[in-house]
């Protein structure tokens, strides 16, 4: 298990990420983590490793694109001094140039995603103890599909960043894969984007297999 | 232009038919047709031929498959004694195969849909003018996904019956086919089946053209 | 069809424009053009014009009269760099001469109106490609009702402002007399201003009209 | 002043007389008679009749016609065992008439107005020490209106019944005549049927003046 | 009937005078004059006098006392520039002194009432063409209770500042009176200062008769 | 302290009881018994006799007249099997005389009101421990005041019920009297009937002083 | 893993279990299983198992005891026709001895519960593939506790009849035990009874563990 | 009874205190001082004492420690100028250790709370006629629980702070005891902190034990 003792985890992105978490700042009492995969990664850490006592910060914000994180990052995620950090972003970055084709200012294109994403982490990086890059991800497993084709990229990116970076890589689209051998996306979501809670539980053990965590705890 | 002066047209559905109309009979005052293709239809209708005073009733309710028409249908369509009946259901029967895989109970199998909707039709076409069977769709222009294939093989039983009871056809999944050939699924729905306003001006389009209608109204 | 790939149409009014529509800038995902002719037009554009791609914009304000779009003009219409702007305004500046007579300082008078409406379009036109001016309407057939004659001779300004600017001109008093000919004006509208859907298709239509729409889209 | 000491009056009707009223009956504390002319008719009463302790109950039920009327007489009529009554009714069986054209079966036509009304007046005068009967009135001044025209047809009706009945006479459609001398419709109700509170005051002063109140209370 | 052709009244107060009107001002479309006397001034004055077209315009706000009638003044009595000015207040000046009795800086005693009063009445009353002052009441018949001698202190206040001002008098107390000897408080008003719609009406009656206003309008 | 160990008390009465209780019977979690007497008496009786663990019960309804007792005695108070049980009746019987004198049908009559209070006394008295009556009253100081003086018969004949049947006699009239020497009715209550926490002490202190409570609790 | 390909998991309980899940049966879209332990058992057999298809249904009320799961035991077991049921019961059975002492006809004592437990169990158990039988619990280290007491000894009575039926036995109290050793149990609960979404995830795992779960899924 | 005629009370406090009180100051009219002992205190002051006329000011703010007192000291204590203040502070300074342990900066400590509270006592009792300090507790009777071994350690250093400047000390924890000896703290409070009606009267009871307040009011 990679997190120690009493360190602290923020994990920020969109509204995957999100999921109804308390505003400003998601952490403490009364489950304020939102209902997807921060809640789970939490509940699993202190229920295996109570020992640890890990600190589980939720800075998601719903609709955001890399955009909108590097507008709100010395307050979000600076300021907050994690000995951790997640980020899981791209997803707005792609949904846009598809469903509000004709908006053409509301798309984050390739070059600017990755630029932006790359600047953040390499200014960031040296003061964490750790960071995952987890990809964007698109429900959908035809490859074919002009969407996943294009998320496909920015989750390429992400892995570039991540190993230029020493950062854990956790490629989400490659995990919905086996769930989508056995259902239609229709049971996993019906965007394709917004999982139901098994959906946050397969992104929440990505995340989790990431950083060393196991079922039964630490080893006695 | 089919419909005659004076003549009621009902319009059964589902969700993509209900789109809010007012309960228990969807005709009158105040727009209480819903925000969907139905109300496109009266409005055109109504806009085009206001010498005909066409009445457009809608009796879309949400969720239903063929089973719900089949225990609503004499207090739904015959009471109301239509002239005219358009019929589009097939969505659910379908959708909940691939959204809830494991209740299969709840699940309308080809043959049960084939059968219940044939069944109504035969019984309720001699006391109609007018008949319109509308096929379900799925607004996903991969053919090999599992879900539009199979949504494929209800539409060509739709067409069967279709044409065995002297009904107008209109193939939906046709209808959207040169849209999206110019936008991504996501930019008209987000679950591929709701539309937007657009997908319900494509609905109502290919409705029209069934029925002879005219953008210019009747000739002089 | 005079509006072009890509081309972003802005459509600025009162409350017949406005329709629930999203503040601040109506346009994109979950239909936010309110519940009137612009979402009309936008999905009859979208529908049958796919491969055009055309932005619609809804910028109507409920209550608006010439003078409250003057001032809001700068942020609602030139930061918006439309390439098409239509505008409907002048109801509301007949309006508040007959429902509250006595409050002399909410009445716009037909100089003020003209000159203001004037002197936008003035400034106004040379930055577009092009431009669409509906006249105000009260849906009273009684062309002796004051109001009525009143409201006619606000839409005979918007005339000669039209024909001044290079600009196409809808007289949408005009477009409803076809439907007063088969109906009373309770049957589309209970304050003889706000339509119900047909009459907003009515608009819609006679919109289209001006701007060369064909409902079987783009020739081949 | 014709009604006595301790006597109750019951007001019936449509919306005109609803107004927002306390179901089942309203009559008693909190001002549970509605925003419209039985307020006015009981405050006054009250202010200037001390003496008379005049109990006054409002039995309107927005919507209805006649055949409404008919169908509740029983319990919201007889049951409360009136001194005196009031009905005002036929707006609305006029009204359907004209802004749902298409629904025929919802319309009351003269015939069958003239008749249930007739008969309702008939069966319950002897029972009571007084009765009045309001037309049913458009505000609209232009009498070639077809809504206007129909709507004198069904006045006229009234006053040959009240004449037939012993019943005061109240001409509803007169008495707002002066008022549109002086201001447009528009002024007074947005529909032309529910008024503000200025016309909600002449249809309180026209019923006042039928049954011989004085603004200065009775003489000493 | 002393207020002329056009002429704007501003009526200013307390709860009494509010009773839920329309902020910031109260004037104009949709009934914005609450349910009080001041809706019973308005619609008498426009049902009786309609070639008159006066303005009446609501300006109380509930809990105020002199003090704030004071801090108000500018934006909600000089800058609305009214020909015809009514006040009432003084009812929670004294009030206060009873229900809080504890809370010494919230009463407003009868040397800072008249003061205030007077120094707003005499700085106005020249730029009026009329001026009516209403005294504070408690509808309550004993003259002996404490906070009954109290508010007769204020109103005879009152009467001197109308008189040295050459404003019209309204003795609220007083026109209550009449009613009392039929009915108890407690059929008036829970509280003994907020009427229900009989006591408002008495109000609006005291106020007429101060102006000259006639039932049947104005002479031939 | 006469009521015992364990034992039960229910507290019946009207709106000064209810208080915003918990319906159908209020008993138990989350502080059910409203705010007002019944929760002082619950809490001061569970914090200074710990030890005897009574219980008490809430039955008051809003708006009861005695002859409403009478209609849900068996479920309300019998089915309940109190051992103790304090009646608060008498305030609507007697205040509907004076706030709707109009509607006498709603009016308890004293000869009603203590006919029908000794009967339900007489009849349950045999299964009670112990039985309290309190007076109905109003807070108002005056004696000569019209429902005052009735509500002073109606609280003659309550104590006249208790000496016959073994009650408990509680003068709320005479509780209030001494705070009524140091305040105005109006620093209690608004409409001198629902008093304020103050009041409802008042209300508490007298039920506990005839039921020999001690502020110190039992002797040791 | 014992549960089979296909099975329907039905899990019943009271409010740890309920945790807002959808009435009247908790099973499919939307994420309707609450915000407890049977989200989390789902969600991780789902992820984890994919290939498995578990039904995973909440039967779940707030508030019940052993008796309430009696008198519903037919419609929301039996009907249901599960493969594998869990119980989770007992909590309010002890909790209503402590937190409302006084109404004893509340209270399910030991020997009722066990009975009621026993009889419910033992008829069920043949028509199951398995059964699980969760403790009550009681998140207090203290052994020497009132309450904590006596819940172990409820959890002892579970912990007899699973044995004697062939059930799958889950100490939830034990289960909590590890917490406890890290942190108060204020972190967890702040009643001690309903658990955040870390508390949830214990019971989830313990659970899970009596299951044959494997983190990682099936073995290869 | 050391609070003497007219002077005015503070109480401050955190959520116990609180109990949704009217916001920014508690005072007056509608029973502003929330739900719990402040409430219980006044209207007993009020009741037993009504010639004193003694003033209590609720400022009670949920969720508050020392530090935020500190904060808001200057607005919400001195500018009210009490003659009595009462302060009862310390619960969640104690509480943020236990429920969230991990969040280490929102613990306020022992030696920060003594200073703190120490530095609020000594700058203001000499403006004060009298102070009452009351203890954080928790109703836990368990001394080896850890939290309750902390909340002594907290009402120890109050104890030290009453003696060294004056105050009288209140020992809120001690007040609980005999209560628990006969009920378990379930029946008092759920999260063992915010205590029912019953738990607000022993807090109550306490504090007027300190001021010398009698149940029977002043001697004759």
């Amino acid at each position: 298990m990679l997190i120690g003792k009493g360190e602290k985890l923020v994990m920020i992105g969109d509204s995957v990420t999100d999921c109804g978490r308390t505003q400003p700042v998601a952490e403490g009492l009364f489950d304020p983590l939102g209902r997807g995969y921060v809640t789970f990664v939490d509940a699993l850490l202190s229920a295996c490793y109570p020992e640890l006592g890990i600190r589980v910060v939720n800075m998601g914000n719903s609709g955001n694109t890399v955009r909108d994180l590097q507008a709100r990052w010395t307050r979000d995620v600076l300021d907050l001094k994690p000995d951790w950090l997640s980020i899981c972003i791209g997803v707005n970055d792609v949904w846009r140039q598809f469903d509000i084709p004709r908006q053409t200012e509301k798309h984050v294109m390739l070059e600017e995603y990755a630029a932006t994403l790359g600047q953040l982490v390499s200014t960031t990086r040296p003061q964490l103890k750790g960071l995952v890059l987890m990809t964007p991800y698109y429900i959908e497993p035809n490859r074919d599909d002009a969407m996943r084709m294009r998320m496909d990229e920015y989750g390429a990116a992400v892995r570039q960043i991540a190993a230029a970076h020493d950062a854990h890589f956790v490629d989400l689209q490659a995990a919905f894969a086996p769930l989508l051998e056995h259902v239609h996306s229709a049971a996993i979501s019906w965007d394709r984007i917004h999982p139901n809670q098994t959906g946050h539980m397969v992104i929440a053990r990505a995340f989790l297999k990431a950083i060393g965590f196991s079922w039964t705890g630490a080893p006695a």
